[in-house]
C-alpha cells in the first residue's frame, strides 16, 4: 500500500479560466483515489515564502463547486520574481531559499505548479536547487506553451474575443466604421488569429507577421470600393511594423503617448483611409469569467493526470494534451519549445484562404 | 377601406441592440396587416438628404431574419446635425430643407424615427417645418429618454456590462486588484447602477452623484482591512468629482492626457490605496451584439405600435412602455423629461442598502 | 435607537434564478445597515416544522458571492402543503402549528417568504393564525403574481426559452421541420408569448387563448405555400383546445399516453400538415442557471426593500415593482389579482401585429 | 494557369453548428483565390436527384455573413437513402443514378460533401459508380468520425449540454433532486462524457460502458449519506444495461412505453433511491444555435482545405485535423475507424479520477 503523500498545489502568473478545474481535479484524484493530503498554496510561490507558509488544506467538499468559477481561488501573482523579489524598501532580494524552506517545512512530497512557461522555468530552477519534486500543468491564454496541444485558459479567451468581434461587427456595419479590437498575446498571436477567423475579422495582425500599414489601408479601401463601408481588425498587443516599429519604441520616443497598439493603429488608419475608426481594448475581460466547457475539461484532465504522475514518481514533468491523450513531457523540453503561430501553418493558410489581410 | 400608405422608417444616433426588431415589427404590421408600403431610409436622415433619396423597399421576407442581429441594417450616424451639416470643404450647411424635400419626393405619408432624445428633437424640428407626419420610437443604451419605462438597447447594454463585471470579479479576486470598468452614460448613470448592482460592484460612480476620492479610497481600505483584498468599481464615462473636476476639464488643463475617467481614477486610487489597479473601458462592445430577449420584445412592441399610431393618425408622438402597456406620449413631453438616475430613488436606495459606495 | 431584530427568511415553491440575490439583498441590508440577525430557514417552511428548526445564521460574507448562483442555497420545496403534510405512513397531517412554534422558538421578529402566489397564500394563513410578522417577495417564472410588474425568475426563464427558440430556428430551417418548444406556464402564458415574440415563433399557444388545431395547420400550410418549409411553435404546458380538450383529459381517457401537450400537438400537426414535426420539452432547464442581470437586480431591490418594510413595521405586505419604484402591496390584494396574459393587451396585439398565429 | 473549375457543395445528415462556416470557407477560397464557380446543392443529395438539379450559385457576398448562423443554409436531410429512396407511393427506389446524372448535368469538376460517416459512405459509393470527384468534410455532433481530432458541430453540442448541466445543477441542489440529462450519441458517448466532466455530473452513462442500475443507485445513496441530497446524471441516448437491456428492447416488450432512456432510468432510480427524480431530454437544442468559435474555426479550416485538395487533384479524401495541422485521409480509412470513447482512455480515466460513477 502506498504511503500517504502530502501534495502542494499553486497557481502562478496571470489568472485565467480553468485554473479551479485543475485544482479540483487534483484534489478529487489525490484525496478521493489515493487518500493523500493536498495543501493549496496561496498567491503563487509567495505562499511558500511566508513564514509560516500561507496555505489552505483542500478537501473535496471545498473544491467541488469550483467548476464554474473563473480565476483561481488560491490567488496568484504575475509580479515578484523570487530571485529578485521586490522588497518594501525598494531593493530586491533572492527569496528562492525561503520557498524551498517553506516546501520542506510543510513536509510536502511534491509540488504541482499551474503556470505558463515563465512560471515553469522559475519554479523549476528553485525545485532543482531545493529537492522539490515538481509537476507542472500548462496554463496560458496566449497558448504559447510548447509540447502540448492545449493549455488551460486559451479556449475561454478565444471565446470572449470572438464574442466581442461579433458585437463590434454589428456596430461597425451600422456606422460604416473601422473597428479595431486589441487582444492579448505578448509574443504569440494565437488569440488574434483564432478569434479573428472565428469572428469574421477582415484584418488580423499577429506578432509573428510584421505588418505594413499600406497593406492594411489597401484592404480597407478595397472593401470600401466594393461597397463594404466597414472593416473589422483584430490585433495582438505586441505586433510590430515591417519597419521595426513597435508600440514600445513609439512610446519611448516620447512623441506620442499611446496606451496600446490599437489606438496607434487607429490614428494611422484614420489618416490613410479616412474611415471613422474606433478601438476597443479587450483587456482583463478576456482572462476571467466562467470557463468554457473545454477549459473545464482540460483543467480536469490535467489535474487528475498531475496526481497520477506523482503516484508514478515522475517528476520534473509537465502534463500535456497530445492527440486526444494526456502524456508527460520533461519540463525543459516543454519550455524549450515556445509555441508561436506558424506563418506557414494551418491557421495562416486558412486566414489567407478566406481573403483575410494579415498585414503583409 | 383605408388607403395604402407609404411609410418611411429610419434609425438615428448611436446604434444599439433591438433596432432591427423595431424595424421588423413595423414592416410586419404595416405590410402584413394594412398592406402599406414601407421604405427603409439609409444612414439616418442622410438617406433623405441625398438626391435621389437613399432607401430600401422593405418586405416582410427581407426583415424576417433580423431578430438576432445587433445594430441596424439600415445604417445610422451620430454625426451630422442636419442644421449644421459638415460639408467636405470644412464649412457647415443647413440641410433640413433637403430632408423635407426627400420626404415629399418619396411620397411618404409618415416617418418613423427610431432614436434617442437628441435625434427626436432634431427630427421633430424638421418635421414641424416641413409637414412631416412623425412618430418616434425611443432607443438609447443610456436609458435616459423620459416618459417611458423602457427604451430599446438598454437591457442588452446592462447585460454586457454585468457580464464584464462577472469576468473582472474573478480576475480581481485572483490578483488582489482593484478593477475599474468604465461604461457609457453621458448624463445618466443607468447602465452603471443597474449593472453595478447586478454584477456585485463595490463602488458605483454615476453622473448624478458627485464623487469624493476620499470616500472611494476609504471603501477600498475598509475592504482590505476586513481581508478583502480586491474591489470592483463601475464608473459612468461622465462622472464628476465633488470639486467639480471632470475628465474633460482635466484634459483641458493639458497636464494629463487621459483617454477616459477610468484611467484617471485608477491613478488616483492607486496612489491613495496602494492597491494594484486596472482599468477596462467597455466601449463599443456594449452597443452591439445579439439583442437580449427583452430588447427584441421591446423593439417588436414599439415597431407594431408605431404603425398603429399612424393608422390612427396620431402624429408628433412617441410610443412608450408604461405599466405593461404601450401608450403614446407627445414628443415634446418625452424629450422634456430627461430621465436620470434619481438620487433618492429605488436603485440608489438598493445600492446603499447593499453597502455599495456611491462615491459620496 | 432601534432594537436588534431577528429575521427569518425562506424560499418556497419551485426554484428559480434570482432567489439568492434576494436573500443576499436582505442580509446585506439587515446586517449591514441595521445590525440585525438573519436566519436562513432551510427547505421552505419545512425548516420551521422541524424540531429544532433547521436554519443557517446568515452573515454578509456567507451571501456575498451568491449573485451568479441559480436556484436557492437555502433549499426549497414545492410539495408538502403544511395543512395537509404527507407523512411517511401515507397519511397527511396539519403541521401549521409546528411552523408557528418554530418561528417563536427561534425568537423571530419577522419572517420573509420568497414565493409565488400559492406559497404566499399558505404562509399568510399560518402567519395570521400564529402571530407571525410576514413580508413577502414575489418570485415566479410564470410571471403570474398580480400587483407587481416584475417577479424574480421570469426574465431568466424568458431568456432561456428565447435562446432555445433561436437554436431550434436553425435546425428547423435546415431540415424543413415544424419544431415545437413546450415551456412552463400552468395558468399564464407569459413565458410563451414573451419568448415567442422575442424568438421569432410563428405560432404561440397560451392558456389564455383556446387553440383550434385547424388554425395552426392553416398557418403551417400557408407558410409552406409561400416557400417557408419550416415553422416554430412555442406552447405553454397547459393550453387547452377550443373543444375543451387539455392534455390532462386526453391522458385520462387512457387512449393515448402523452408526457405533455407538445408531443400531442406534434402528432396532430404531423397528421394535418404532413410536415416532419419534432418536440422539445424545455423542462427544468428554464428554472435554473445563472440569473439574468435583471433578475439579480430585481432580487436585490426586493431583498433590501423587504427589510425596510420590517424596519417600518409594515407587515402582511408584499414588495412590488411598479413604474420604476418599489412599493408595498397588502398580500391579500396581491394574491387576489392573478396575472394572466391579457388577450386584449400589448403582447397579444404585438403578436397579432407581427402575423403570429395565436391558435384562434 | 489553372482552368476554372465548377465545384458542388452539399451538407448531408443531421444539421449542426459550423456547417455554414465550412461552406463559407470553401466559397471564399474557391472564388476568392482560384476564381472558380461554386454551386450550393440544396437538401443534401436530393438537390442532385431533382431534374433540373436544385442549387444556388454561391458568391462570397452571399456567404459572408453566415459565420454566426447555426444549421445549414443549403438545407439537409437525414432521411432518404439514395439507394432505397422512399417514394410517395410507399415503395423505395434506387436513385443513385439520378444523383450521378445531376452531377454531370451541372458540369461539376468535384463535389464536396459535408457529412458524418454514414453520409460519407453512401456518397462515396455513388461517387465511385459515377465518376464523381469527391472530397469530404467531417461533421458530427457525436464526434464519432475516425481519423480526425475534430469534427464540425461537436464543440457546440458539448457547450450546450454543459450549460444545461450547469442549470440543472442549481435546481437539483435547491430541490434535493436527482436530475437526469439525456443527450445525443447513438453509438459514441463523447458528448455525455465531455459535458459530464465539464458540467460536474456525478454519474455519466455512455454506450461504451454497460451500466448496472445498482452501481448508479449506490452512488446516489452514498452521496445522500454524506449529506449531498442531489445528484446529476448525464446519459447518452443509446446506453445499454449490463443485462443487455436497451431502451429499444424495453419498448419492444410493450410493457412500458418510454420516449427515451432518461425516463426509464428515472423510474428505476426513483424506485431504488427514493429520491425525487426528474428528466430533461436535451433534444434538438444541442444541434442548433450560433456555432462556438471552435466550430467556426474548424469549419473555416476544413472549407478552405477541401478546396485546396481539389486544386491538388486529391479526391476520395476527407480533410482531417491532426496535431494542429490539417491533413487529408482516404475516405475508406476515415469511415473504417469509427471513433468511440476509449474505456481505457484519457476521458474515462479523468472521470474515474474525479470520482464520477460510470455505471459499472
Amino acid at each position: 500500500m502506498q504511503e500517504q503523500k502530502r501534495i502542494g498545489i499553486l497557481t502562478s502568473g496571470g489568472d485565467c479560466a480553468g485554473l479551479n478545474a485543475a485544482i479540483r481535479g487534483a484534489v478529487c484524484r489525490a484525496v478521493g483515489s489515493y487518500n493523500w493530503k493536498v495543501l493549496g498554496i496561496r498567491q503563487a510561490t509567495m505562499g511558500l515564502m511566508n513564514s509560516p507558509p500561507d496555505f489552505i488544506p483542500l478537501e473535496i467538499d471545498k473544491v467541488d463547486e469550483l467548476l464554474i468559477m473563473g480565476g483561481t481561488f488560491l490567488g496568484t501573482t504575475n509580479t515578484g520574481d523570487p530571485f529578485a523579489f521586490p522588497m518594501p524598501d525598494g531593493t530586491t532580494r533572492d527569496r528562492s531559499a525561503e520557498i524551498i524552506a517553506g516546501y520542506h517545512q510543510l513536509g510536502l512530497d511534491a509540488l504541482i505548479v499551474i503556470g505558463g512557461d515563465g512560471s515553469m522555468e522559475i519554479v523549476r530552477k528553485i525545485a532543482q536547487q531545493g529537492g522539490i519534486n515538481l509537476v507542472a500543468i500548462p496554463k496560458t491564454i496566449d497558448n504559447d506553451v510548447g509540447s502540448t496541444e492545449r493549455s488551460i485558459g486559451f479556449d475561454t479567451a478565444v471565446n470572449i474575443a470572438t464574442e466581442s468581434l461579433d458585437r463590434l461587427h454589428f456596430t461597425a456595419a451600422s456606422h460604416n466604421r473601422v473597428m479595431i479590437l486589441e487582444v492579448m498575446g505578448r509574443d504569440a498571436g494565437h488569440i488574434a488569429i483564432s478569434a479573428g477567423i472565428a469572428g469574421g475579422a477582415h484584418i488580423i495582425l499577429i506578432p509573428e507577421i510584421a505588418y505594413n500599414l499600406e497593406s492594411i489601408c489597401n484592404k480597407i479601401r478595397e472593401r470600401q470600393e466594393s461597397g463594404k463601408n466597414y472593416s473589422l481588425i483584430i490585433v495582438s498587443e505586441a505586433v510590430k511594423a515591417e519597419n521595426g516599429e513597435t508600440i514600445k519604441n513609439i512610446n519611448r520616443l516620447g512623441q506620442t503617448r499611446y496606451g496600446g497598439i490599437g489606438q496607434y493603429l487607429a490614428d494611422q488608419i484614420c489618416a490613410c483611409s479616412r474611415a471613422e475608426t474606433r478601438v476597443t481594448v479587450l483587456g482583463h475581460i478576456q482572462r476571467g469569467g466562467t470557463p468554457s466547457p473545454l477549459d473545464r475539461l482540460t483543467g480536469s484532465v490535467f489535474g487528475v493526470a498531475a496526481i497520477d504522475l506523482i503516484a508514478e514518481g515522475k517528476y520534473d514533468c509537465m502534463v500535456s494534451w497530445q492527440n486526444r491523450q494526456v502524456v508527460s513531457v520533461p519540463i525543459p523540453e516543454a519550455i524549450g519549445k515556445y509555441s508561436t503561430v506558424d506563418p506557414e501553418g494551418m491557421l495562416v493558410k486558412t486566414a489567407r484562404g478566406l481573403g483575410i489581410c494579415l498585414g503583409d
